[in-house]
Formats: C-alpha cells, structure tokens, sequence
C-alpha cells in the first residue's frame, strides 16, 4: 500500500468548509467522492489544514494511502474530471509504502511517514483586503472589504509583538479544537497594492478563525480607532472577548504548507491571481 | 430633466447576458430594477456595450435620464444598495439638461448630447487566457483554459493583419444585429504573464462574438495547428464557417468605453485584478 500526496486548491465561496459534513456540501466530501469514483473504491483522505465556509485554498495538502497503481498525473486528470470546476488536483506524488492501520496501528513516525497534518512545519495564509470607498464585484466572495482608508504602516507597527512563539488565545474562536493555543509566528507581512492590501501569515499552525480574528483587530489599528499597541496589549491579555469581531471569510487564502524537502513535494506558486 | 451617467461591473458567471429579457436574469434587469427601487420610479437605460452570458465588465457606462436630484456618490451607493453583491455601480457623473423624447423626438446630436453608445469612440476587451496543464479552480468562470502550449509569437505575428478598417464578417456569430460588419481595430495586444495569456483588443466597435472567435482562432494559431497567416486569409475569406469555433466566455471583459474628454467621465483602470 502506497501513501500519495495531492496539492489541492478550491474556490471555498460555494462551500461549507473543508472538513466532512453529514450534508455533504464540503471540499472533502466532494474530493473524497471524485477519489471514490476514480478509483471505484472508498479512500478516506487527511488535509493538512482544515478551512472554514468561505475560504479559498491555493495550496492545500491531502494524503491518502491505496492499493492502486496510477501514474501521478492519472491520479490528476482522473480525480478531477470527476470534481466540480470550484475545486481541483493540482499535483499528486507517490510517497512512501505504508502497512494498513489495521495490521498495525502504530504510533506515526515523523522520520518515516509522511503525514499532510503532522509533518507540516508552518503554514501561510493571505488575507487579501479591499481598500476602497465603493464594493468591487469582481471582488466579491474573493476579498475582504474596509471602505474606510487603512494605514498599513500603523498595522505593520501594530503586529510586530505577535512574532515569536505566544498564547495566541485573544484570537481563538470559541469552538477551537487545538490541544494548545500556543503558536509560533515565524512572519507576517502587510504591503499594499494600489487598493488592495494583502496580509501573508507565517506560523506553526494557527488556532480556529486566527486570522480572520487577526485582521479584524489590524483594521481597527489601520483605521485609527485603536492604537497600534492595542494588539500586543490583546495577546498579552488572552482575553478574546475584548478584541475586534471575527472579519469576513471572502479574503482568506490557504496560499501554503512547508514540509521537509525530503518529501520532494511540488510546490505551487502561491499567488493569488495572476499580475494585471 | 438630467443625463446620468454610470459606470458599471459585474462578474457575468451567475447572469444571462447584459441585455434585458422576459425571465429577468440579466444585469440590465437587475440594474433597471436597482435604480428604480431607489429612485421610486421605472427608469430605462442604455448601455455603451451589450455582453453576453458569462461574460464580465470592468468599464461598462450606461446612461438614463431623471428628474430626480441626487449628488453623484448618492446614486452609487443607493443603487448598489439594491444590487446584488456580483454587481455593482463604481461612480455615477451628472451630465447636461435633457429634453424628454416625448416632447421633443430629435435626433441625437452628437456635439450637445451624450449617448453611452452612440458617444463611444472606442471598446476595449481584454481576453484572459490560463494556459497550463491543469485547471484551476480559482480561475473558473474567469478565465478561458488551454492545456497545451501556446506560442504568443506566432499570435502576435497572426493578427497584424487585422489592424485598420476592415469587414469582420469571418468572425461575425449568425445572430449579429450590428449595422456593419465593418469596424476599425485600433490595437490588437497579446502578453504573457506566466500561466496566464492577456489578449487586449480596442477597436471601435465588435460584432457579435468577434473577440471569442477571434480568441478561437489565434489558439490554433498559438498551437501551431494553423499558421499565422490562416488569420488574415480569415478575415479576407469573410466566410464565418471556416474559422474555428467560439472560445468560452469565462475569459472575456468589457474593460474600457473611450469618450470625449470633454464628458469628463472618471475612467476606472481597467485592471482585471490587482497584482500578486
């Protein structure tokens, strides 16, 4: 048996999330679906990283373990021509021999086993943010939106404290599964593009609606309604109930998943879309 | 009574086309009804360019004519309150006196009135094309898609010919209502950027059609599966048959209405999205 590796990306506007649901209207279910009928059996599959309703992956990682021999790019054509346009395979790549769960339901090895959860080393989302007096429609379900004007130097003052290993607990929302809500923040960058802002988070893993919860926080900062060191003052107080409401899915982006080079994974370019 | 002029958006992936029609699923239907939900009264408009369905504007101008008085940024945000969020109105410009056809059925002067048609000197579309092995999700209903290789070169080379004032009727679709087949193309662009193929074509007016089937035959062209002087032999031939199929409308933008400086109308960039 074979563990395969998919770099997968979807359009989250028209689902309920990532993860599994008794509905069905997730990326997972109709991903798991497509493997179903390509393979003409049931494969269960783990992601790297599960995305709430709304949000878009541009870099999102599945593993699954199978009998079946295919080429990659099979493994490609195959399960998308069974997906919905609004998601698709982007790579596949044959990893290692696995024994059965059954067999042998052993403890994972992080120096043997490839696991799209467990060995990922960071993660990055962009939050791509509409700055603008009037809503774009070709934006829509695609950006978040502040019509007010955002000072993106006050918010790069503003998120220098979150760097570093933290209790990230002022922006976890209530239903988070996380065994910790300690993370470490290895980057996040703010730049401005006319009027669009993207943010790009870099951390160890992030805790449920971080950094939706981290944006709503930095426009406050950006719009002068609080002082940049509101937001050292929120994470040092680990208190959720005082930072700015949860912001809109519509800009959120899985854009990325380090992993060892070993694995020799391939590696989209995470960009949004296409310089125009 | 007042000339109003708007400049329009909308992602045309949900929408039948611009065009009002008796099952009201156009973005003229739902424009006409915006303004009239906030304007308490029915009001006709006239557009600077008919698109069809699937197909986006950055740059489409209307016009209408009203007795009501509102400043320019009430007229966006009260219309765009009424729109659904794939449409939306960018600015709004008061333009000169008008007399009600109804008590004077004149002519249109093209020195006093303004007429988001018959004003027009220019349309510009861009073309987006993702050329790449894969699809991408994130690029469905914006994009038209090619799997194999194209060479820009040969496209570049393929479409000087159609440069100047010429009859398009090889690219004409059957149903076409324009006067003439002849128009004047002013600039034909064709750039890569990475994955992606941006195709910018200007001239003074299109034929039904003319950009997709222009698009369908430069991807021959591109794949070398004809050569680049089977375009104007196309265009010469004015024989619709023999030219290749219709190319999808995910790609195509209604990006930029050239007027007289004179109207001062604000001029979006007609970017098709920021840059990352």
């Amino acid at each position: 048996m074979k563990r395969i590796a998919l770099g997968v990306q979807y359009n989250g506007a028209g689902w309920q999330g990532y993860q599994v649901q008794p509905h069905g209207q997730t990326v997972q279910d109709k991903l798991e679906q497509a493997i179903g009928q390509f393979a003409c059996a049931h494969i269960g599959t783990t992601c790297a990283g599960r995305t709430d309703a709304g949000v878009h992956a541009l870099g999102q990682v599945v593993h699954f373990d199978t009998d079946i021999k295919r080429e990659p790019h099979a493994w490609v054509r195959g399960i998308n021509a069974f997906l919905p346009e609004s998601i698709g395979v982007r790579w596949a790549k044959e990893l290692h021999e696995v024994v059965p769960y059954s067999e042998n339901p052993a403890e994972f090895d992080p120096a043997a086993d490839f696991h799209a959860r467990f060995s990922a080393r960071s993660r990055t989302y962009h939050y791509l943010l509409y700055n603008h007096t009037v809503r774009s429609p070709l934006l829509a379900g695609r950006a978040g939106f502040c019509h007010r004007p955002l000072d993106i130097e006050l918010m790069r003052e503003a998120v220098q404290p979150l760097i570093g290993e933290h209790d990230f607990s002022a922006f976890r929302a209530a239903g988070c599964q996380a065994k910790t809500p300690v993370k470490h923040m290895y980057e996040i960058g703010i730049e401005r593009h006319g009027d669009m802002i993207l943010f790009t988070l870099r951390a160890s893993a992030f805790l449920h609606h971080m950094v939706r919860n981290l944006v709503g926080s930095l426009v406050y900062i950006g719009q002068g309604r609080e002082q940049p060191e509101w937001l050292g003052q929120l994470l040092a107080g680990r208190d959720r109930t005082v930072a700015a409401p949860t912001f809109m899915p519509d800009g959120l982006y899985l854009a990325d998943i380090e992993y060892d080079a070993k694995w020799e994974l391939p590696r989209e370019n995470a960009r949004i879309l296409p310089a125009f």
